[in-house]
């Protein structure tokens, strides 16, 4: 399978491009009725074609999950891909590059290791969560005490004190696991626990842990957390459902070092009748430590940066601004979207739309509008001729995390989506690398957002468009 | 997925179960036609049934994976395994248990880690591999030059002086990559390689390797040897493709400690009639340090000691007798194997047939012989009433490789075979856990080797079986 991505996918893209060729013949008269100019799909067609033969997004997304690697908040890494992208915006001829700091929290991971020290000793492969504090240097060692979750670390409070807490949930979605991800630390202090371990946020693993952000609830004692794998964690509950004693020995080093600044990297293609009108577009820039983030989320800004720029090589000057803004700190907690809200609140009357891509670069699906009906039903309008690459799809929902704090204050929020079963199964992992990314799946997302935005940034959309 | 497995398999089992009632109306004529007689069809079938409703594989496999864990030869917790077998085949009333010495090597891997430290500094997943040699303390640091294998690396001999090689062949099978991984170190050694890395021997990772025994060439200088996964192998091959170079440190403390003597485990149903003629039943107890094996062998182990224990619950007093061999150290070159040759080799004419089970428990398939075709046809049809279960299908081949000694000497040569398409996922891995089997699938291969080897005992195969 991984082999092969690199062979098919100039075949698929050709494929696909000679599939718009057929279905742009007659598709004028319809468009028309639709309130929507042909001209604009005649150029949204020409987009999207450019985009699906443009290998600039995978090159660009290569680069970055390859020669810069993991990209921590706060780290030197970090440095290296904001310095990439504001050297990327100046040399594809952006028409303004610029940064713009923002305060974020230095957490660093140092070493960490866990064993199995009863029934048998054995490595296990764990994942210290992001906030966690360490451990003593000779680390923790503590029976565990296995629980599905809330209900029954509450049944069971008794039994916490001096133990290490592993939280077993079933997988029902991301959702209801996720909760003791960032909150079992506490949930587990508050009764005494000495440690917390999480079974990874995947229904998919090939003993692979996934980590991610956690927190701490105030005035409650910290204490250290780390993910186990799924694998770790159903041994664990199988064994003391046997009531087969599990010990276990936790050694962290991780260390939150307080604020550091670093810079959300902003470029824009001014338009050419409005250029005080704003549709942004986006994804994080930082990446988590463990891997090289290419869907979560190199390839969210490797797309965004392309559609905008594949704009500009195509010469075609859009009416309004197309601001590209790639955040930092997404993953501890949303630092840069909110720091963008501070900066620009003067001028959200005159953001148009704001574009995310946070959810894997898979094959294209479309969009999940957060606005008024309005605004979604002329979305849906603008990405009709997006069938061709099935990124027709638009529906209201969820927008993204960075542009949340500007969705809140009114600015119409898009969602990219795309079908990503497989998320999950990469997602906070070392093994979401840039092979896990199909070149041709990356390209026909950047010919999705590409025609999006050209076209928003030709027509606007209706005003008042916040829920 | 790993969730549902417990909760579907009573299910699945009932369903098998009815089938198999089902299908045994009106198949004694035809069973006559095939010339065995219809009442061993009949016990056959209640074998069958019997062992799809025996937790007993399920539930020594889990103890095995969970409580005594990874068995790496010469560990103690292979000796913990030995005498948990022992003793499970006295509990289970076996007539006759016994250990034979088998001198194996003691490997043992220490604390091992990589890294990158260009283009960019970060940890690699890596996996020594049994039998290396260990680095100095402070490890080995070189340039990397990523080879496809053998014939890259020779028409590149002039640029391996002083560097570490990547072996990263393209994933064609099992057979063609392993290759490296056993003597990719002697390869890369005789060009002046300080050390040498192959990409694990599987098409699917989540960040995992793979480990595997290895050896080196009389002659050449012994160099340290590791696996990657799948990911880095490909970044590498991405970088340096690139012309970016690629700079890695390893450290290994591995050592090999000379040899230990270990045993291999022998319980006997014996013979009713025939107690001198002997059918071997079997799989290798030992796996690598890195996982619990549970489908690499213990699955093999615990069905082949459920077939043998479910005859005798079921009071069927096989003509013959049924003996059990549990192997030592396989996974390090067959020394259990070669050990039973040698303490047995005066009653290789009395071994009617060796079965053995080292190629996962997944779904049952059937059998591959490795005998002559009159063997082959009266195994076929010994087979046929296992096709309820989808356990039918017999064909010439491969048999095992710890039964590999006996059967080069005449003895027929059993293999026993399930669908196991994803058992190179999971293969020397820490992925090679409980829950990736399905109880059910396991007990359908309790099933099929029990009714076969009964089948076989009491009908005997035709002599001169060797192919």
């Amino acid at each position: 399978m991984l082999q092969s991505l690199q062979s098919v996918s100039r075949t698929q893209v050709l494929g696909v491009v000679c599939a718009i060729l057929i279905a742009s013949t007659g598709m004028s008269s319809q468009d028309d009725a639709e309130g929507v100019s042909a001209s604009h799909h005649e150029t949204q067609k020409r987009i999207i074609a450019a985009g699906l033969e443009d290998g600039f997004a995978a090159e660009w997304l290569e680069t970055l999950c390859d020669s810069i690697g993991p990209r921590l908040t706060g780290s030197p890494q970090m440095d290296s891909a904001i310095e990439f992208a504001v050297k990327t915006m100046r040399d594809e001829g952006f028409d303004k590059v610029w940064t713009e700091p923002v305060m974020v929290p230095h957490w660093v991971r140092g070493n960490e290791w866990a064993k199995l020290t009863s029934p048998v000793e054995e490595k296990l492969n764990i994942s210290g969560l992001g906030g966690s504090v360490g451990t003593p240097r000779k680390g923790i060692e503590a029976e565990v005490l296995v629980v599905s979750g809330q209900e029954e670390l509450d049944s069971r409070a008794a039994e916490v004190k001096g133990k290490i807490v592993v939280f077993n949930p079933e997988w029902e979605g991301y959702g209801p696991v996720v909760k003791y991800r960032g909150g079992g630390a506490s949930m587990a202090a508050r009764h005494g626990a000495v440690a917390a371990l999480v079974r990874s946020a995947t229904n998919v693993s090939l003993n692979t842990p996934h980590t991610g952000v956690m927190s701490y609830e105030e005035g409650v004692p910290k204490i250290p957390t780390a993910s186990l794998t799924v694998e770790d964690a159903a041994r664990m509950e199988r064994l003391t459902d046997r009531g087969v004693p599990v010990r276990v020995r936790l050694m962290m080093e991780a260390e939150n070092l307080g604020a550091r600044r670093q810079f959300n990297v902003i470029g824009e293609i001014r338009g050419r009748e409005l250029p005080d009108e704003i549709i942004v577009v986006g994804g994080h820039l930082d990446s988590w430590d463990v891997g090289t983030g290419a869907h979560d989320d190199g390839g969210g800004c490797a797309l965004t940066l392309a559609a905008a720029r594949l704009l500009h090589t195509l010469d075609l000057h859009p009416r309004r601004t197309i601001r590209v803004v790639l955040f930092v700190a997404e993953e501890q907690g949303g630092f840069g979207g909110r720091a963008y809200l501070e900066a620009h609140a003067d001028e959200l009357d005159r953001h148009v739309a704001a574009l995310e891509s946070d959810s894997g670069v898979f094959a294209p699906d479309g969009f999940s509008v957060r606005a008024n009906e309005a605004v979604v039903e002329r979305i849906a309008t603008l990405a009709a001729p997006l069938k061709a690459i099935g990124a027709d799809n638009v529906r209201k929902g969820w927008a993204g995390v960075d542009i949340g704090p500007i969705v809140d204050q009114g600015v119409p929020g898009i969602g990219h989506r795309c079908k990503n079963d497989k998320y999950f199964d990469y997602h906070h992992s070392p093994a979401d690398t840039f092979e896990k990314v199909d070149p041709a799946d990356l390209a026909g997302n950047v010919s999705a957002v590409a025609a999006l935005i050209w076209a928003i940034a030709e027509d606007g959309l209706p005003r008042d468009g916040a829920e």
